[in-house]
């Protein structure tokens, strides 16, 4: 344990995200921010709209934590009493903040262009103790206590309008007032193999690094990241020791690394296909659209994804991705032949260098004794060869879909590394 | 404050979550589950793996709750430490438990194919004085324990391991222990209204729920669901009276209302397509596939989802779409002309009886002055006639490809509404 550390804690408030009907992706995001300026997030409370209890949270985690951040309850609807609560808890008196006021105007104007109403306007309102942070994104304002040393920070909820604030605000004033550590992260994503087989190869690694160097796992669909994180004083000596390290540990696990980044699978296969300058195409049935909506979420992406069908009638794998009629009346939809006509049919169709094809069962319905549940086959139409493999997956639905994406990813991707050393 | 009420904590472990490599998932998950059956979810809590901060952590949220469910740490590497944690904290002894050893065989033999190591089998240990919770989708057991009248169980953080235990031994079994209140939840979906709008227009019948029957707000990119919570000792009374108000509050929002359950867009599309025996097929190109992965979200969706396109580049969009070359050249791709024409062109490729179609711009680059970043057309081809309209989002790839999909897919719902009398 590092005492001398600073420490945050977050603090979410809404009943939304206690009776679950939010879930909360703010906190990860924020984490990773603080993380990368030297801040520890100790610990993360989320609340009810109830005044004592956040009250509480406030009192309580200021006890433990140097800085505490707060988004949640500033809406413009009455069970949103974050902003009167935070008044009283650090004495202060509303006043209307001229520049939130404006703020509200524009954005009506602009964006919303509706009569503006009487709660709206009353977003600008702040208690006159706090720094305002604008907010360049939505209507209420943010707002910066400083109380016996310790720094509170109340955000919206939503989330690009905290990332907003966060971004050109928070992250930038906080080394100003704190003496924060010099933190160094090196991470890499591995594909196809469990994170206990990763660990017992690495074991004498992990075991041999020393006490400001720590290792995490980090687990996610048949993908493991793997992150190192140095501490120190010295910017320059901790980079140096944590890449000397990092180069070690590529060095362990090469076979099963999918990029030296911190980046996700399909970026890593965006960064291959724009290198070899090659373009693909997906030709999707169980996945309904997933593996080209990820390759697609990467700005940029145009350069190397043509195109894709999502083929989930069989009379669509038929007349648009040419797959024979006997061969799905032979094999059926699901089975190592049908993708394999579908990739090549994608790549045909698409004029691309690439086509990964996807066809299984995702659930609940739909398995059969011989097919249960779970079973998909992929293949991948290349420059020289077409590869097809079958997965069994054991999720829900949407687990499957997703789990299912990865693989069909992963297998692009040795694809375009084999036909392209 | 109800003071009678029945408290939980959840109690998230890892570092993972507080250095946001992980987002939480399983809270949101289990706070609608414990709802279900009466129990409130009063704080939840995430704290690293560090001894003192788990056991702290325990100590607390137990004086404040009667349940307590940890998830989390259970895993088979080092930095896992809730197992010992547990057995030292309830003054156990760690003991193999047989049902769990054999568990962790079967997963390896059957999923796993691969050599056990010695760590996967030291999962099956566990403390003597807890109640195990087997496993079905893992090779980590839960543990219930009983302390001083409140109720501790530990659970893995794999979502669906945690799920599985979760539904079919923790939700089954607290109710024997605690005397739960009827808790009856009705929730609708509309689109296209802001939340404070919505909130204007319904003032006075939120100002006049009696104590015990409470409104919630739940916005989400463009949808805003409203949801009604009965609370009180008598199931069949408390039903009548909040389906009464459930009543006068649809047909107050009746022109905005999407679907008076508590279902997704995606859902009350498929639903509609069912229940009129239509099908559907999509065109699809800054949305890059995420549209027909919503469609085909839903179990039994290729009942009404035949197929989509993913038009990226504009070769695909002429030779597989039909979209003529000179409406391209002319209007561009992102134009009321191109997405009428995509619409058209996919449904008659699909033989469907609706096609939904949508170009623009998500960003961070490809904007021009006239054609900003956030640029959307979207058009339906319906059975009788073809609409399109275009929409201006403002936020970051990833959500403006999400709301540009919800814009579309109620483009589509209002479509086969108008349709289909």
């Amino acid at each position: 344990m590092n005492d001398d550390r600073i420490n945050a804690s977050i603090i979410t408030i809404g009943d939304e995200l206690l009776i679950g009907q939010t879930i909360d992706t703010n906190s990860a995001w924020m984490g990773q921010q603080l993380n990368t300026i030297g801040v520890w997030v100790k610990r993360r409370v989320a609340v009810g709209d109830v005044w004592d209890e956040i009250w509480n949270a406030l009192d309580e985690e200021s006890k433990q934590c140097q800085i505490i951040l707060i988004t949640g309850g500033l809406g413009p609807t009455a069970d949103d009493i974050t902003k009167p609560l935070l008044n009283e808890y650090f004495g202060g008196k509303m006043v209307v903040n001229e520049e939130s006021r404006q703020n509200v105007i524009t954005i009506f104007n602009k964006y919303i262009k509706r009569p503006m109403l009487e709660v709206n306007l009353k977003q600008a309102e702040v208690p006159d103790v706090c720094d305002v942070i604008q907010n360049k994104r939505g209507t209420a304002p943010g707002m910066w206590f400083e109380k016996e040393g310790k720094i509170f920070v109340s955000m919206p909820g939503v989330p690009n309008e905290m990332k907003g604030m966060m971004t050109d605000y928070v992250l930038p004033r906080l080394p100003g007032i704190f003496s924060l550590p010099a933190v160094i992260h090196r991470t890499l994503l591995t594909a196809g193999i469990g994170e206990s087989y990763l660990a017992e190869r690495i074991k004498d690694f992990e075991t041999a690094l020393p006490e400001h160097i720590k290792l995490a796992y980090l687990p996610n669909f048949g993908m493991v990241r793997l992150r190192l994180t140095a501490t120190g004083k010295n910017t320059a000596e901790i980079t140096t020791e944590v890449d000397r390290l990092f180069i070690t540990l590529q060095g362990m696990i090469q076979d099963v690394m999918v990029i030296n980044e911190d980046k996700t699978l399909e970026e890593a296969v965006g960064i291959l296909l724009g290198k070899h300058k090659k373009t693909v195409a997906t030709a999707e049935s169980c996945t309904g659209g997933y593996v080209a909506h990820l390759l697609t979420s990467i700005p940029g992406s145009s350069a190397y994804f043509t195109g894709g069908v999502v083929s989930y009638d069989n009379t669509v794998k038929e007349k648009i991705l040419n797959v024979n009629k006997e061969t799905l009346d032979t094999y059926g939809a699901v089975s190592g032949e049908t993708v394999r006509e579908m990739a090549k049919g994608a790549k045909e169709l698409m004029k691309t260098d690439y086509a990964v094809s996807i066809s299984g069962i995702m659930g609940p319905g739909g398995g059969s004794e011989e097919k249960p549940v779970g079973t998909v086959w992929i293949a991948v139409a290349g420059i020289y060869e077409t590869v097809s493999r079958k997965f069994n997956t054991r999720f829900d639905r949407g687990r499957n879909i997703e789990i299912t994406s990865v693989y069909a990813l992963n297998m692009l991707r040795e694809s375009i590394l084999k036909e392209n050393p």
